[in-house]
């Protein structure tokens, strides 16, 4: 695709100079001359200078003078990244159609369109929504809602009576609705509380591979709307997680959390049970949660203070060294007087 | 079911008023007046001033006064609430069988009513006790024992040469007996130590999904009696777990660690190889153990140390930017002079 | 075998006494007399005066007066060990072929000698090298290359478009090539920028069991020869990983980080995005990264830091009850002039 037709496509001005063939997305210091690079953080425009792109997006503001590659205006270059992937890598259709070997119960209602793989599992009850794809070794064990438009990627499990809406995408290996971490301590030892609450994933979730998600107790776990979860994380019992949030690697939320909307969580971050997390706060990575967090917080340590005050004590920790000389020092003066 | 039915099903006095039909279990804060709700923590008997529940069930000496709810009194409420649920959500029973799909070496031992779930696959040499649930897509490689009464879940792999005792509840994804994180510098490069040491799991263990639990290098890796795992749990070869022992989600233990009996372990701890864990300890969430734990300690921290310990150092660090305040005040001071 | 026989084909002189045989491998405390164990680490060198190995294989130096056990000189006791796991446990054959239940694409290239286990699937366009193994329930998508002398343990899932090379170890569960967590904040919500790059394994990897590697977004991920990664790592997108490196349980890394050749990194370290690790460096355990590392350093903490200043900023706060009472002496002194 010529440049400027892409740009066309994206909705962006076009600059030039020249026309390049377009043919691949790439990072500003690998992109080659059939390639379209994003700047779309300020701090990568210095590396504009040895790239050897043939097209460059950026805003409006960051055009660079004297240049050796054509240059189109967007106003969100993150976004007009997403639309050329689109563009420039079409997505593969899968052919719907149910495999031979998949096992499917009867009593399995399936939309229209759908996709069922190769040693996939649908159990007794289960509901598959219009245009699905149940990859090859999904395990839906019964009493299953999977709304249309899902993506379920291989070897996912989900426990009976977990519920998703329309639109998610669930990464292989991931396990939805498996029991929460619920226990009886008795004179006799430990008794199991059975887990027989519900899993609501709400539309457009997206969910990481190998991520764990327990159903509720009794009552339920919800996902909201449009959040994003990444790779093995673990969210457990009866937590509430609010809409549009986006949860990084390997975090994981202990029993009965509850979570606002358009939260961002780190990597690594741990959240103790039965706290709520208020509305567009910022958890930096690794951060122990032991605390309530208020709406528009930005939180980091362990235990998790606001992240001004954390690193305002990082920075007095590291002068301790001088501290202790200075008092000594003033011992010193007042043994000599 | 009636409410004073379910108090005497619960071996607990029925005190009223009134005598509702219960037929679900709930929080406090959700419960409808058909459910039962309990109380195990004084902290949430503030909340029982809102509650709709029709029936509470609590400690003798927490019975509020003045209520819109039936109360009933257990000695042990965390009890009372496992086998309550028990009673209102009868366990589905899991028809015995073997599903034609599932692939059983000829040498497997079968015992009496076992279920086999589609496309599981069972080798050479394995035994399958009474009872027992093998869930679809399960795969036991060879020479693997699982005791009577175990449930394994979907897609749980198990290495050749695990032993599991009776009563085990594995979740899905679990990886059992893979091999250790051991090898070999040379002055060829690296060379691969070959695990061949076994995995044990005592009676009554239950691991969460998608946990991780390696086989011994050659001696073996131990888990015992009544411990739960929760899930994203890592054990690395050669550890011995005691017994009912608790360790929450996204715990990991390097190589040979031994843990007592009784020990609550918290989310997303790091225990270094080679320690030793005293009966009865106490591990707080994200620490990190770099040292033996006495028994009956509790330990918090990176590197972890006594709770206690720990706890006022965090104070005086609050405190160090009035320190350094003081410090400077006396340097003045003395200057004047 | 005979202990002298096992010193011989291990290369390493027997010096006795007596010449007991030897069936197994075993540690220093549970060692029987027909065991062989090793002594790599002088630390370990006390528990020798209580074994009841049959041989100990150890350093020249480390040689014990007066001894109840045989003994053999090795250069490299881990080397010994690693070989006499291999010569005393043969490894079990595995005889090829292609399970009946298998499903595999007519467009599939399979080299000679290869097993594919029963309900693996391998969709279109993949190459197996020869004598690989592919376990039960592996999911091969398409476009796959597996080289040859790899091991794919059960339940793995592979995406689209993922190069394996020589001889790779995969563990059970492991998901590789997965999508990076990757999305662009529009006006009206949230844009999923479509991953599409690849993810290149050379040869010699191992990577352990439940751990997610995920693809370029659009330029490549990439793990360097010889690299080692443990169960639950989480490497993202675009991440490049090189040579020789050790990579321990539950480590995460964030986008686009780098990490050199021969790094070694604890388990349940996290990288932020975009950092550079230097050839050669030790991260300690439960760091976090928040920066570039320089070439052979040693870094600990959350943000990490040289790990020996962090050591002592720790000896300064286990001071600090103290410090604080001398400067309250100090501020009663001046008070009382």
């Amino acid at each position: 695709m010529l440049a400027s037709e892409l740009a066309k496509e994206l909705g962006c001005d076009y600059l030039g100079p020249g026309d390049p063939e377009i043919i691949g997305v790439a990072p500003i210091d690998e992109a080659t001359s059939s390639d379209v690079a994003f700047v779309h953080n300020p701090v990568y425009l210095k590396r504009l200078s040895s790239t050897s792109a043939g097209l460059v997006v950026l805003m409006d503001k960051n055009i660079p003078e004297g240049r050796n590659f054509a240059v189109t205006i967007s106003d969100n270059p993150h976004r007009s990244m997403a639309q050329a992937v689109d563009l420039l890598y079409p997505e593969k259709m899968i052919e719907p159609g149910i495999h031979p070997s998949a096992v499917v119960d009867p009593t399995v209602k399936i939309g229209k369109n759908v996709f069922i793989g190769a040693r996939a599992y649908i159990g007794a009850e289960c509901v598959v929504g219009d245009g699905s794809i149940i990859g090859e070794g999904v395990v839906l064990s019964d009493n299953i809602h999977i709304g249309p438009g899902c993506r379920l990627y291989p070897n996912i499990t989900v426990y009976s009576g977990t519920w998703l809406g329309e639109g998610c995408i669930i990464h292989a290996g991931a396990v939805l609705g498996s029991d929460g971490f619920g226990f009886a301590a008795t004179e006799d030892g430990v008794l199991k509380i059975r887990q027989v609450g519900k899993l609501v994933i709400e539309q457009d979730v997206e969910i990481g591979a190998n991520s764990t998600v327990d159903r509720g107790s009794f009552s339920e776990t919800r996902i909201g709307k449009g959040t994003k979860i990444d790779n093995l994380v673990q969210v457990a019992h009866n937590c509430k997680i609010g809409e549009f949030c986006f949860i990084a690697s390997q975090t994981g939320l202990a029993g009965s959390t509850v979570i606002g909307d358009r939260v961002m969580v780190g990597g690594q971050v741990g959240f103790a049970g039965h706290q709520k997390i208020g509305d567009g706060s910022l958890i930096f990575a690794k951060s122990g949660i032991a605390s309530d967090v208020p709406p528009g917080s930005k939180y980091f340590g362990i235990p998790a203070k606001e992240s001004n005050i954390v690193h305002r004590e990082h920075a007095y920790i590291s002068r301790l060294q001088k501290l202790f000389r200075r008092v000594r020092t003033l011992e010193k003066l007042l043994e000599d007087k």
